[in-house]
């Protein structure tokens, strides 16, 4: 007999599914962990895919839950939303020296750090691909088809996990990412930190150069907006077109002519995305 | 010539629509005031009708404009949306003594104060009914046609303006009301202070007292969830059911089965509020 290592925080009816919030002990980050779940009304008699949501800097699983309005059409397209937070979190685990906002708390760019004193705690890449999935899926009604997508930070996060294991996600998305993290200075000052000065060692942390040695992505959709204040120094989107052309990928790399880096760009695009994925998901589930 | 009184404070592109925040200086209130507005793709070359919503307790323009995902269905519908503060603001504006949530700032219940210390700036109901509107209908492409909604307090709010003015107002909608202020722990307290002890002071001001002696109300759609905690102590749902029933004006008063007090409800049940609204707008514009 199994035991139950997910505790329910809250639980909120929306949309006719189900919003949760957990909390529980994370083995591979050694802390207190919580995130969120949006379990469509479908998954009350099935098992159901789930699309991952990565969320990017100061976020933790509230922001996306609350504020993309992506249940209405998860409830539509019956896929759960798993929405984890985005770095470990409590008083024992290290933050950045001046308290920034881009490196440290709310900001583990989803990668398994190898340096002191954040290798305890920053080892979101196996938090996200390996703990969390494996805890959802023993105790919520989730089959093992996983789509990943996410913003920002969370947009490479889900670029750079999606790219590396193909075999366990079936479709990856993303809006406004941070594309060529190994050369933007939200990327290098965190990379630099968690990873140490070995370039090398960032690679396989850097969409553009996984998408450029890719001989056969799974399908990808990117939006990303042209009023975005960062998409110049940060975000590179250039770098992920110039790999995807390169390695003839057909990732969908779209510009949404006068959006910005909010959630309101989100929520306006997040349906797509959704659709989008619950094609991808669902193509093998009807055979 | 005329001087714009509306200074804008944010822009962002959402659904294809603007959602702007406003400040300006409020004649009514006397202090700084901001809103926020969204306007419908289709006010880029018409004159559109406008929806009102007026927020609850704790809340500012911002909880509405990020967590309820109106922008979808008011974009879709050509509907704009004006989003108030809930209470005058500033340094100078007098607080509940202990800071409470439920009186004060944050709190404005809607109504024109006619005590020490609250009369000077606690004028929320002229400010919704009278100075907002002529604002934004002078300066934004706005045609003079309103509905008005809101949420908990601001349901209240709603309901209380709306039957009042029912020649400035085709329809109105609320969720999770306060409706019967006259006999809950919020609303006395809120009308004691704002209103003073003279209890016939306070009927005007009170959705189930004006619904009951309303002989044609416009149309009315409330939505209340039954897992709201508030429900039973506060919002006195039974109160307005029984006013519609013995006034015979065919409110329609729904319960959601499962559906807390949170935006998350909101969110779920908006896009009928909006297209409700559209409907009665619109019948007029049609002729």
């Amino acid at each position: 007999m199994t035991t139950a290592k997910l505790n329910k925080a809250s639980e909120q009816l929306a949309f006719g599914g189900r919003q949760i919030r957990f909390t529980h002990s994370s083995e591979v980050l050694h802390c207190e962990m919580q995130f969120s779940v949006f379990l469509p009304p479908q998954a009350e008699h099935k098992a159901v895919p789930a699309v991952y949501w990565l969320s990017g800097l100061t976020c933790n699983d509230e922001n996306f839950s609350a504020k993309a309005g992506a249940q209405r059409a998860a409830a539509e397209l019956g896929l759960a939303l798993i929405i984890p937070d985005t770095s470990p979190r409590g008083e024992d685990v290290p933050d950045d020296a001046d308290g920034a906002f881009d490196f440290g708390l709310g900001a583990g760019f989803y990668v398994n750090a190898t340096q002191k004193p954040w290798q305890k705690h920053y080892q979101m890449y196996d938090y996200i691909l390996h703990e969390l999935p494996a805890l959802v899926e023993a105790e919520l009604p989730l089959n093992e088809e996983r789509a990943i997508s996410g913003h920002s930070m969370g947009g490479h996060g889900a670029l750079v996990i999606g790219l590396n294991n193909t075999e366990k996600y079936r479709s990856i998305s993303a809006f406004s990412p941070v594309c060529n993290p190994t050369d933007c200075p939200w990327g290098r000052k965190a990379f630099s930190h968690y990873l140490g000065d070995d370039k090398s060692l960032w690679q396989a942390y850097d969409a553009s150069i996984l998408l450029r040695a890719k001989v056969s992505a799974p399908p990808i959709l990117v939006d990303q907006g042209t009023a975005d204040n960062f998409l110049e120094e940060q975000l590179k989107t250039q770098a992920l077109e110039a790999a995807n052309k390169e390695s003839n990928n057909g990732a969908q790399i779209r510009y949404q002519e006068g959006y910005d880096h909010s959630y309101y760009f989100i929520a306006t695009f997040i349906e797509e995305h959704l659709r989008f994925h619950a094609g991808n998901l669902s193509s093998k589930q009807n055979i």
